[in-house]
C-alpha cells in the first residue's frame, strides 16, 4: 500500500482530538497545530508532526481539516497574522468542521478562492462519543466537484457525509437541525411537565405521543424526564450529553441568521433566551435536556 | 346473534355522525339527540330512535356518548335544564369525546358519580377521515374497572384505545399531545424558512432534519412546506386536514390547564398567540401546517 | 351627626384589614366575617360585630364589602352554602374589591341580581401602604346609577375611585394595567440589563429613556435597577412592593381573558411565564421589579 | 463675523437632508458626498462643495458628520476603497449619526484612531420633522475630551446633546430605547386590544392606564388605538410616524447586540419578531404603533 499524503489538522480539542486519531487509524500521517501546545502532545508523541502556526500547517498540508470553537478562532486561523492563507498552496482542500456563522464561511471562502484554492464548510453533528467511534455527521457545504475529495477524509471520521450545497449551506444546515432541536426539547420538556401536573404518568405519557403526532427524537430518543428512558442524560442527573452552553451558542447562530435574513423564527428566538437564561442559572455544563428540570416548579437545585 | 342494547349518542357533527355510524354498522342501535334537528335526520331515516333532549336519552340508554364541541356545551349537556343528569340511570356509563378542559370533566365526574353512574373522559385524535374508517385514538380516563366496558364502544369507533389514568388524564393526554404537536410544527416551519432562506433546497434539509435530532411527526410525517412531501395538506394549498381553528382552540386549553395548575410553558403559550394571530389574518379554515406560508415573508396570500 | 348604617365587611387579611379600619375612622360600624376567625378579633375587641358566616353579614347589612384572594374565594362567599346570596336583602349593594376573573364577576352579578340586589366589581391599585392610608385606586364596574353610592363607601379607603362601565369592567381595567405594567417592567430590565453590559452607566441610561420613547412608570418612578433610585423595592434587596406571586396571579387572570376574548397577547402571555418561574426559583414573595435580577447572569443568588 | 471651516456631511437621505441644511443655516460651508449625485444636486445649486468620494471629503474638511442606513454603508464610506480612512488628516473629527451595532462602531474608532484622528458615535432619536426643526436628541459615545467640539456641531441639528460614554454607547443607548420602546408599545396595543374586548372604552382605558403604572410614553403620548388621541400616527392611519422597517432593523441591531453579550432579552426578541411578521404582512412603510391594528382580530386590512 502506498502512504498516504500528509492531511493538516489545526485545532485538537475534545472534538478534534479524536477526529484526527480517527484519520491516524486510517493511515493519514497529520501535520498538527493548536494554539495550546499542550493538545498536540499526544500527537507528537505517537510521532505526528506538530508545527507551529497555521500557515506552516499549509506549507506543508494540501488538505487541512480546521475544527474551532468560534466564528473568530476560525477568521484567526485562515486570515490571521501566521493563518492558513498567508502559506496556502494553489489547488489546497481547506476543510472547516467548526460550527460558526454560514456568512463567515461564505468570507473564507471567498478569499481562499481568491488564493486558487477551495474551501468547505463540514460541521458536524454527534458528540465526543460520535468523534470517538468515527460515526459523526458531516454537513458539507461546497462546490460540488470537490465534494468526492472531502468525503474520502471525512468519512474516516465519520459515517454520514452528507452533501448540502454551496458553501455555507453545511452550517446552515447545521444550525437549522439544531434550532429544531432545541424547539422540540424544550416543547417536549413543558408537555412532559404539564401532563405530570395534571396526573399522567411521565412513561405512559411518552408512550402516548411516541405514537401520536407529539413524537419527536426529544421525545422518543432522548426523552428528558428522569425514569423514562435508560441511557439517557435525564437517567444520569443530565450529565455527558449535549451542554446547554453549545445549544446557546448554535442557537445564537441561528439568530443571526435569521436576523440577517430577516427571517421570522418566533420559537427559536425564545428557545434561544431560555438557553441563556439555563446558563445564567447554573446549567451551562448539564446536558441540554436538563430544560425538563429547569422548568419544573421546584425551588432546590 | 342476540340484539345489543341501544347506546345514547349525543351531538352528531362532523366527528359524531361518523362515529355514531361505526355503532351502527356494529350493531348497536341508538338512541339520538342534536341541538340541531337536521343533524339527526339521517339518522332517523336509517331507523334510529331520535329524542327531544339529553335527559330523554338519559331516560332510554345506559350508555351514552357525548361528542361535542367546547366546555360550555358539554355542561349544558350534561347539567342543563335538560341534561343528562336530570334522567340517568344508576349504573350508567357515560363516556364524553369531546375535547374540553380536563378540570371540567372532573366537575362532570363528580356530579355523574353522586347519581351512582360512572363518567369517563374518551377525547380523540385522529380528524373526520379516521373517524370515518373507525381508525380514530380514543385517550381514556376515569376508573380502571369500568375501562373494558368503555372500550367495548370505543373500539368500534377507533383502533387505539389508551387508558390514561384517573378521570381527566385522557383530556390531559389529549391537548399535552397537541401542545407539543403545534411547537414542533411552528418549529419545523420556522427552521424550514429560515433554512431556504439561507440556501438550502428544502427536500434535501427535511431529509437532513430527519435523519438527525431534529427530526419529529410534523417534518417526516406532515411536512409544511410544499412540494417537500405527497398527501399531506401542503401538497394540497393546505386544505383539509386540523384547521388552525381547532389548534388554537386546543392551545387555549393547555393554556388554561398550564394557568391553574402553575406550569410554565413558554413556548406553548407563544404556539397559542401565533395561532390565534393565524385565525385573525385568514388562516382558520386552513390546515395547522399553513404556519410556513404564515412566516414565510411574502405580501400576498 | 346621625349614626351611620353599618357596613357588612367579608375578608380580613392584609388588605382588607387597613380598608375596614378606614371605613371605622369614617363612623361606619361594620358587621365582620372571615374564614380564620383570629383576622376577626382585632375588629371585636374594638367593638365591632363578629358574624359566623357571609349568610349572616347580609343579614345584618345591607351594604356589604368582600375583599377577598381568589375567584373560587369569592364565588363561596356569594354562593356557597352559607353564602351572602342566602340572606341577602332586597335592594342591598355588594361591592367585590377582590381582584378575579371579570367572567366570574358577571356571573356573581346575575346571581345578585335575580334576588334584586346590586353588585359592583371594584378591584384596587396599591399595595398595603396605600390602603393604610386610605389612597387605593379602585376601578368600578357596574350600574352606572348605583356608582355614587359605592363611592360614598369607597371614598373612604381611597383617594381615586373611577367608573369604567359595565359589571366586569372595574376588573378587566385592573388585569389590563397590570398586564402592561408587567411587560413595561421585565421590557425595562432587560433593556437596562442589556445597556450595562454595553458599557451604558445605568443611572445615565435611565435618565436617557425617561426622557425618550421609552420612558415608563417600571424606568422613571419604580426602576428595578439597585442604585438608579431611592426609595424603591430595588434599593432594598426588592423587599416590600409587589410580590412576583401577585403579578404572576394578575398575569393568570389577563391570560384567561385573553383566551377567552381570543385575543392575541404575544408578550402578556411571554411575561405571565416569566413571572411563573421566578415563583419556582425562588422570587415569589420578592417584589416584582425583581425580575432585573432574575435576568441578570449572575450564579448567586 | 470670522467665517468658519467646512464640515464633511456624507449621507444626504431622508435625515441627513435636513441635518445638512441646519448645519448650513448656522454658517458652515459644507463639503458634501452621497453614493447617489442626485441627493447633492440641491446643495450643489445652494452653492455648496460636492466630491466624489468620502477619501475627497475627508482631504478637504477636518470635521465629517456621516449618517447612513446601515453597518455596511458605514464600513464602507469609513475603510472602503475611496474612503474617509484614506485621506482623513490627523486630528480630524469624525462623527458617525447612522443607527449601526455598537460593535461596528468601536471597530471604526479603533481604526480611525489609528489614523491619529477621533471617532464619535451619535445616532439620533426624533424624526424627519425633528430633523428638520433642529430638535433631534443626540446619543454620543467617545471620548469625554471631545464631547465640546461635537457638542458644538450636533448642537445645530439638535436641541438635546447627551453625552453616553465610551464609544459605541451613543450606540447602546439608542438601541436600548428603540428596544424598551418597541415592548411598551406592542404591550400597549395588546392591553388596550384586550381591554376593548373586555367591554371598555378605548379613551377611558387610556386614561386609567395613564394615571396608574401601566402608563408609558406609548400609551400617554404616542396612543396606538384611533380615536384616543390627535396628532399622532394612529389618528392618521398610521402614516407618518416612524416605520415598522426602521423599528424592526433597530430590533436586529438590539438582537445582534444582546447575542454578543449573552444577554437575555425575552420580550426583546419577541418584539423583534412582531415587527419582523409585521415587514411580511404589509406594515412595513406604516409608523410602529400600527402594531394594533395587526393584533386586532379582523381580518381586513
Amino acid at each position: 500500500m502506498a502512504s498516504k499524503t500528509p492531511v493538516g489538522f489545526i485545532g485538537l480539542g475534545n472534538m478534534g482530538n479524536p477526529m484526527a486519531k480517527n484519520l491516524m487509524k486510517h493511515g493519514y500521517p497529520l501535520i498538527i497545530y493548536d494554539v495550546f501546545p499542550d493538545a498536540c502532545k499526544e500527537f507528537q508523541d505517537a510521532g505526528e508532526q506538530v508545527v507551529s502556526s497555521p500557515a506552516d500547517v499549509a506549507e506543508k498540508a494540501d488538505r487541512i481539516i480546521t475544527m474551532l470553537p468560534t466564528s473568530i478562532n476560525a477568521i484567526e486561523a485562515y486570515s490571521g497574522a501566521n493563518g492558513i492563507l498567508k502559506k496556502v498552496k494553489k489547488g489546497s482542500l481547506l476543510i472547516d468542521s467548526s460550527t460558526i456563522d454560514p456568512a463567515v464561511s461564505k468570507e473564507l471562502a471567498k478569499e481562499v478562492e481568491k488564493m486558487g484554492a477551495v474551501f468547505m464548510d463540514a460541521p458536524v453533528s454527534g458528540g465526543v462519543g460520535a468523534a470517538r467511534s468515527g460515526n459523526l455527521t458531516f454537513m458539507v457545504g461546497g462546490v460540488e466537484d470537490e465534494f468526492a475529495a472531502a468525503q474520502e477524509l471525512l468519512g474516516c471520521m465519520g459515517s454520514n457525509v452528507v452533501y448540502c450545497g454551496a458553501v455555507g449551506t453545511g452550517q446552515a444546515a447545521k444550525i437549522c437541525n439544531n434550532m429544531l432541536l432545541a424547539i422540540s426539547m424544550i416543547g417536549t420538556a413543558e408537555t412532559m411537565n404539564l401532563g405530570i401536573r395534571l396526573g399522567l404518568d411521565p412513561k405512559l405519557l411518552a408512550k402516548i405521543l411516541n405514537m401520536s403526532s407529539g413524537r419527536c427524537w426529544s421525545s422518543d430518543t432522548y426523552n428528558p424526564v428522569p425514569g423514562v428512558m435508560d441511557g439517557v442524560p435525564s437517567a444520569n442527573n443530565y450529565q455527558g450529553g449535549f451542554g446547554a452552553t453549545l445549544m446557546a451558542k448554535d442557537l445564537g447562530l441561528a439568530q443571526d441568521s435569521a436576523t440577517s435574513t430577516k427571517s421570522p423564527i418566533l420559537l427559536g428566538s425564545q428557545a434561544h433566551q431560555i438557553y441563556r437564561m439555563m446558563c445564567a442559572k447554573g446549567y451551562s455544563k448539564k446536558d441540554f435536556s436538563s430544560v425538563f428540570q429547569f422548568l419544573r416548579e421546584e425551588e432546590s437545585f
